[in-house]
C-alpha cells in the first residue's frame, strides 16, 4: 500500500538446539518485515527433513503446537517471503525441499540470481524439470547434478555456476550450511544460543531468541554445521564487496546490525547529514512513520528544530481493504495515516521520509498535512533519488515508474506539491556509511546511480526491458 | 499482551449517505484500537434493518463487497468490541438487533451500566428473556416495554431507568438516534460529510471519511436523525460531568479530539508536567512505543534531554503466539519490543510510559534496557498510580492486581527494577486538562483516587468484590 | 436439488449419562436426514447450560473433542435444522438458549406453530423483543412470563397458549422436559441406555447409540426427567390424533419406527398397494433411489416383475455445484443420478417414486430413462397427489407450485412424458396404515386432501396467501 | 471406514471444448468414487498451462466460478486422488505440472509403476531432484530428458522405461495425449461431445457430460489430440492383456462400462453365479449397501429368494467422526449402517457383499443382523478370497492383514460369526467375464491367486516385504 521498495525475503537457521523449529518460528517472527506473503520451516531430526510452509504471516502459518510436533529435530531453517506474483504462491514458498541421490535437501534463499534464466535453460536442455518459477530451484538442480561427495562441495560447485545475490541456508538430514555470495549483497549474521549455532538475515532475530551475536557470515564464506561443530571455508573467487545500502536506508529493522553497522544510528546519521545538506527555516520536523522516524530524529537534532509525531499510523490495517465503490475519494493512504491538525496548524513543516519511489504517497501525505493547516511543507528524503531498478533481490518497480528516473527534483517537488524538496546526496549517503573516497566503497548503490556491480545477461525479454 | 487498561468499545453511525455501510466500515477501521474482539454493522434502507457481525478485526469480518451488498441503505451504525469473556463471543457482538412491537431496532453501545444487574432482575421477574450477557440488552428490553409513541421517547424512558456510562447509537427502519449519558463518561462526537450526519466515538473516524467535525454530542443529549434532519433534546436530569480522563491518557487515538481536547497535545503536556515534577539527571528519553511516544516527546522537550526511539516495536505481532514448550525463557514482551544496544550503551535513561497497571511489563522492559547496556534507568509514568478498578466501561483488573493499590512507589520501583520511579501527580494531571480548583472538575479520575461519581449497587457478588 | 417436501428438524435429548453431549452428537448424526442446514447441542452439568451451534452438517459443526469438553454434564439436548431462509441462519440455529428469572433454558423444536404470529404480536405489545424469526422463540417468552413455580407448569402454561405441531425438548440446569403436541403431528420416541433416558424424533437415533426403544412419547404428554427419574403427565386438553402420514411416506428413515409403525415395511406396503391399484404390463421395476427403494421392492414383489437398480446415485454430491456457464444443458438431476443403458434398453419400465411435488425431477428422470433405451416408461407414485401445502412443520412449496393442485393426472402424465402415471389412492394409503373407515384415522393427510386438522388464523399476509 | 480395497485415482481429459475446465470438473464429479483425498484440473489456452489442485472432494476444491475463470482454454485434464499417505498431501495432488525445455507439461495418472524406485534411483544418480513421492514424477523426468522432438515421441520414450499400470493423460500448451499401458490394467475410455474429444477412466464421466462413448483407449495405445484432430499409435511392444478384474467387482461405478463390459450386469452375474455355487435354504437376501446391491439382486433372482434392503445406510457420514471417549462401544460401522428389526426378525438371511478384505466389517454387520433378530446368517461374497496385495494401482493392506491369506474359509466363517460362508470361485468369476479356458484370460486376478502378470524388482524394503 505504501510507496516503497520491497524486500524479498529473510532467512534463519539453527543447529544443535532441542527446540530448533520453535526457535526458527521466533526468528522468522522477528524477520517478518522482510516478507509477509508466505513462510516456512524445515527441520531435521538426523534422519528425515520435514517441511511446513504456508501463505501469510508467521503467526498465521504456525498456529498451533501440532505443527511443531510434526517438525522434530535439533536443526531447522526458515524463510519469510515477499512475493510479487499472485496465483500459485504456495508452490513458491520456501524452504524448497526435494529428494535427490544423496537424500533430502531443504533450502531458504534471500537474494536474486542474475543468470538464473540462462542456467535454467541449460539445465532444461539436459532434461531438468522445474516445479516453481523461483531462481532458487536452479541451485537445487545444480547441487543434485554435482558429482562431489561432500555436501559442502556440491553446494560450492552449484554456486560457482550462478551469479548474483544470495544469502542461503541449506538443511540436509545431518548438516546445516550457510552461504553468502562473494559480493555480500544481502546480510547474514552468525550467533550462538545455548550452545547451538544460529544464522539469520538480521541481528534482531538473534535478539529475540536471546542469542549472542558472533559476527557476520563473511561475503563468499560457506559455513557447515554438523555434529562436530562449525567449519568455515571460502570456496569462491573473491569479489569486490557490494553490500546493499538500501538495507541501511529502509529494509532492515532499526534495531538490527547488518554489515556491521547499527541501522538506527545510521538512519539518524542520514537524517543529520540531510539536515546539513538541506537546511530550511521551519517550525517542526515530522517523520513519515514508522520507517522515517530515525532520520527525522537525526534531522531534528542536527537542525535544532522541534521533533513531533504529527502523523499517526493506524496499527490495524489489514491485508485487504474495501474502497467504497461509488466514492470519488481514495482512501489508500488515509487508511494508514492521519495528520493531527493541532500539530500542523500554521506551522512550517519539514517532513522526513527514508525514500520516495513513485511519489504518489508523498503527494498524498503532503496534501493531508496542508489540509491540516500547515503553512509550508518541506519534503526531505534521507536517501538519494532512486532512479534504477534492482536486480539483486529487491522488488522495485520498472524504471519508468521510478519518478526520479525521468523527472528533475523541481518537477518532483511540484508533483508532490511540496514547497521545497531535498534528497540526501550520494556523497552524503556514502560518507555516513564510512566511504569517503568518491567510490561506492563496499556497498552497492546501483539503485541510485545505475552502476551495477554484477553484470547480468543482455535482457531481451520485454518485461525486463521495461525495467529500463 | 501488554499491561494496559483495555477500552471496551467504539461506536459509529451515519445517516443520509448512499454508502452508509461502507463508510461505517471505514469509521470502524479508524476506531479499531477501541476493540479488536469483534465488530458489526447494521444498515437500514428505510424499510428493513440488516446486520452483519463477526469475531475479529474489521478487515477480517468485512472482507468482500458481497457483505456490503447485503447491507443496503442510507443509514448505518457500527460497533467494535473489546471482550473479556471467552466462549460464545459471537453472540455478544454488536449492534444487537431485535424485533419488537414497533419494528426493528439495532443498538451499538460504548460504556457500562452500573445497575444493569438490578434492572435485569426486574425485567426477568416480569418475564423477559435474555440472549446475551451484555448490559446493552437491558436497554433494548426497556425500550420495547415503553408505551411511548415516538422512538426518542421510548429510548429516553429506557435510559432514565439505567445508571452509568453510555454513548449509544440506535438504528430503526427510518431513524438513527445518538445518546450520551448525562455524566458524559464516554466520548461521542458529531460530524458531517456530503450532507450526511455522522457520529463516532472519536474524531479520527471523522477524519478518515473526510467528515467535518461539528461538535461533541453533549452529555445528556439525545439527537434524532431522520428524513427531516437532526433534532436535539436533553431528556435526562442534568448531572455533574465525569468525562473519563483515561481517554486522554491512553485510550483515544493521539490524532483524535475527545471532550474537546486534542489528545496528542494533552499527552505531550502530561509528559511536560511529568518532567517538571520528576526531573532527573539523564542522557536520553525513551518512550515505550507507541502509546508512550507523545508524553516522552513532551518530557524530552521540557527537560531538554535527547529523545530517542530506543525500543523498536514489531508490527507483525499476531493474536496467537506459541511459546517454546521446554524453554525457561518467556518471550511475551520481547516478541513485541526490542532494545537497541547502541542507543542504550552506557547511558542514563528516562523511560516514559503512559500508565502502569500490574508492573509486569515495565519490569521486563527495564531489564531489557539494562541488558542493552543502560547505566541507569529512570521510569516516568505520565499518569498517577492506577489504584482502583473502573465501573464505567473500561476493562480493568481486580484491585489486588493493580500494583499501586497495595504497594508504595518505592516498592513498585524496586519491583520493576528501576533506579527511580516518578508518577504524574493527580494535581498535575488535572492541571493539564484545565482543572485547577483541587477537584476533578468535569472529569472522572476514580481509577486514581477511588472517588466514583456514579454510585453502583452494593456489590455482593464475589467476583465483583474481588475488584476491591 | 431433488423435488421433495423437506422435513424441518429433528430433536434429541438424553438425561443421566456421563457422555451426554457426545451421545447427542451421535443421535443427531442419525437424524441428519431431518435437517442439514445447521445443528446444535446444549448440555447441563447441573449448574450451567452451555450451547454450541453452527451452520452445516453435524460432522462439520462438531469437529473436535474440544467442543465436547466445553459441553460437560450428564444431560444434553440437540437439534438438526432444515432452513428455507438464507441470510443469518446461524441466529436461527437451535437449541435456542436464554436466561430468564429462573435461570437458563434451552429448547429444541420440531414442528410449526400455526398461531405464532398472533402470539408474537401479543407478546410484542407487552414489550417482548425477539432475536430470531423462529416460532420457537415465542414458546420461550411465554414460559418466561409464566408465574408458575415448577418448570413443568411453566412449560405447560406456555404451550396451552399455542396451537400447531411441536415435538419439543427443553433443558434447564437440573431438568430435561420432553413434550409432544396433543395432535401428535411430529414423532417423538422414548428410549433407555445405560440407565439414562433418551428422547429422539426417530428410533434410528436410539439404534445408533444402542439405546432400547421403550415407547412413543404420547401425543399431549409431557415427561420431566430429573435426578429422581421420569415423571409423565398430560397437561393439555385431549385432541384428535393427527400424525403426519408423510413421515411414513418419505421423511423418516426407513430403519425407524415412528407412530409405532415400521417405516420400511409400510413403504413396501405402499408399493404393494400401488401395484394392486395400478398394474401394468412391463419388464422391470426401478426405484428412484434412495427414497423410492422400499416401495419399488413392494411393487415388484406384488406384481411379480423384476426389481432392478437401473438408476445409480452419485454419493459425492456436494452442497454447491457449479453449472457450466455457457452450456445449454442443465446438469441438476444428472449430477445425482445416471441411468444404465444395459438395464433399460428395449424394456418396458415401471419407475417407482415415493412422491411427486413439482414434477420437474420426474420429467428429467423419465427422459433420462428413455434416452437409455426404454421402450415404455410407467410412472408409479407410492403416495396420493400432493395438492396442499403443510402448516405443521414441513417445508412445502406454495400451492401453485404443486403440480397436482392444478393439473389432472393426465396432464401431469403428459408433462413428465410418462406413458402412464399412477398415484396411490388416498384410501389405499389409509388402508396401509390401518385406517379403513373412510376417515384419516389418527393421521393428518391434509397435504393430499386439504382437510387441515388444526385451524390457523385467517391468512392475510401475501406470502402465506401464495400458499393457496 | 469400510473394509474395502481402495482405488487409487481417476483421470479425465477433454480437448477442443470452450468450457474445457468446467466439463473436467463435471467429469471428476462423476469419478469421485475413485478418489476423495484430493483433485485438480489443468487447462491450456494454447499458450499457457494453468493448474488448480486441492485436498478434498471435487465440490470443495472447485467452489466458485473464479477458479474456472483462472483456468481458461479449450483443453483440460483432471484427476481425483486416493492417498494412503498423510502429511503433505497437497504436494502429491495431480495433475503434476512442470516446466522443462519444451514448455509446460501437466500429467494425470491412474495406476502404479512397479519399477519406479529403480528408475528414480537412476534419475537421481544423473542429478534429478524430486518434489513428490509419486511415481508419476518419474515419468515427467524421463519425458523431459528425452531428446525426441515430438511430444508423443518423448512420452513414448519415457514410458518404454517404466513397467506397470498406467492410464495417463498429458496436457501441453497445444496438445493432449492419452496413453494406456500395454497390459491394460486400468480402464480408459474415449468419447465425443460437441465435436470435442473426451477421455475418462469410466463411461459414467461421459454420461454426465452427455458425451457419446466411442470406444476404449486400447491397451498400449497412445492418442494425441491437437488442432488437427486425433492421431492414434501403438508405440509399445505388445503384451498379454491384464485388465484389473476388481474394477468389475468393486471399483467402477455400476453405471459404467469398463473393459467393454457393463459393470452392473456383470455384478448381477457374479451374484447369480454365486447363487449357483453356494445355494442355501433361506428366507431373504440382503445386500451390504451400496456396493453389494447388484450382486444381491442377482443372487436373489437366481435363487428365487426375496430381495430386501434390510441394512440402511446413513448418507451423511462425514470424513471425521468423534467416538465417545469413555464408551466401551465402537461406533465405526453403526454410524454408517443400521439393521431393520422387522426385516430380520426370525429370518434366515443371506448377506451378499462384493468382497471381504480383513473381515472386521463383515463381523460387525453379521452381529448387527443377529441382534436384529435373524435366526441364521449366511455370508456370500461375490468374489473369490482376496489373498494377495496389488502392485498395479490399488491400495491394498499388507498380506498379513488380508484375512483369507492366512485363514481357511471355515476359520473366516467362524471369525465373522456367520452360519455359513461362500465365496465365488475363481473359475466362476472368470466364467462371468467370459474366460472359460482355465486361464485368467485378458484379466489380472493376481489379488486372488498371486499370479502377477508384470514382474517387479525383488523387494528388499521392509515395508514392501510386509506386503507378503
Amino acid at each position: 500500500m505504501f510507496d516503497k521498495f520491497n524486500d524479498e525475503c529473510g532467512v534463519f537457521g539453527i543447529f544443535g538446539h532441542p527446540e530448533a523449529a520453535n526457535l526458527s518460528y521466533l526468528g522468522l517472527y522477528a524477520l517478518q518485515h522482510r516478507g509477509q506473503e508466505g513462510c516456512g520451516i524445515s527441520a531435521s531430526d538426523g534422519s528425515s527433513v520435514r517441511t511446513h510452509v504456508g501463505g501469510g504471516l508467521v503467526s498465521d502459518v504456525f498456529k498451533d503446537n501440532k505443527i511443531f510436533n510434526s517438525l522434530p529435530g535439533q536443526a531447522a531453517i526458515g524463510h519469510v517471503r515477499y512475493s510479487t506474483a499472485g496465483g500459485d504462491s504456495l508452490k513458491n514458498c520456501q524452504p524448497i525441499t526435494v529428494k535427490y541421490s544423496r537424500g533430502s535437501i531443504a533450502v531458504a534463499h534471500n537474494g536474486n540470481l542474475v543468470n538464473a534464466q540462462e542456467v535454467r535453460c541449460d539445465l532444461e536442455k539436459n532434461g531438468s524439470i522445474f516445479s516453481t518459477t523461483a531462481d532458487t530451484e536452479v541451485i537445487v538442480h545444480l547441487l543434485a547434478r554435482s558429482k562431489a561427495d561432500a555436501l559442502a562441495d556440491r553446494i560450492a560447485e552449484a554456486l560457482r555456476a550462478v551469479r548474483g545475490a544470495y544469502s542461503l541456508v541449506f538443511l540436509s538430514e545431518t548438516r546445516m550450511v550457510a552461504v553468502r555470495d562473494p559480493s555480500g549483497f544481502r546480510p547474514l549474521v552468525l550467533g550462538k544460543v545455548d550452545g547451538a549455532y544460529v544464522v539469520a538475515s538480521e541481528t534482531c532475530a538473534l535478539d529475540l531468541i536471546e542469542a549472542e551475536y558472533v559476527r557476520e557470515v563473511q561475503p563468499g564464506e560457506m559455513i557447515v554445521f554438523d555434529k562436530d561443530g562449525m567449519t568455515c571455508s571460502h570456496p569462491f573467487k573473491e569479489k569486490k564487496l557490494s553490500q546493499c545500502i538500501f538495507e541501511l536506508i529502509y529494509f532492515a529493522r532499526p534495531d538490527s546490525t547488518v554489515f556491521s553497522q547499527q541501522v538506527y544510528e545510521k538512519r539518524k546519521d542520514f537524517g543529520r547529514q540531510l539536515a546539513r545538506e538541506h537546511k530550511v527555516d521551519a517550525d517542526i520536523v515530522i517523520p513519515v512513520p514508522d520507517s522515517g522516524v530515525p532520520a527525522a530524529i537525526g534531522y531534528a537534532e542536527e537542525s535544532g528544530l522541534s521533533f513531533q509525531m504529527g502523523l499517526i499510523r493506524n496499527h490495524y490495517v489489514g491485508r485487504t481493504f474495501i474502497e467504497p465503490q461509488q466514492s470519488i475519494r481514495h482512501f489508500g493512504v488515509k487508511i494508514k495515516l492521519n495528520a493531527i491538525r493541532e500539530v500542523f496548524e500554521g506551522k512550517r513543516v519539514v517532513v522526513v521520509d527514508d525514500s520516495v519511489v513513485r511519489g504518489t504517497t508523498s503527494r498524498k501525505i503532503i496534501k493531508m498535512i496542508r489540509k491540516a493547516g500547515a503553512k509550508e511543507v518541506h519534503m526531505r528524503v534521507s536517501s538519494p533519488p532512486t532512479s534504477y531498478p534492482c536486480f539483486y533481490g529487491i522488488d522495485t518497480p520498472t524504471r519508468k515508474e521510478l519518478i526520479s528516473s525521468s523527472h528533475t527534483i523541481d518537477e518532483i517537488c511540484k508533483y508532490i506539491t511540496a514547497d521545497t524538496l531535498g534528497y540526501l546526496s550520494i556523497e552524503g549517503m556514502r560518507k555516513v556509511v564510512g566511504v569517503e573516497d568518491g567510490t561506492c566503497g563496499n556497498f552497492c548503490d546501483a539503485c541510485f546511480n545505475g552502476e551495477y556491480p554484477v553484470k547480468f545477461p543482455r535482457l531481451t525479454d520485454d518485461d525486463q526491458l521495461g525495467l529500463f
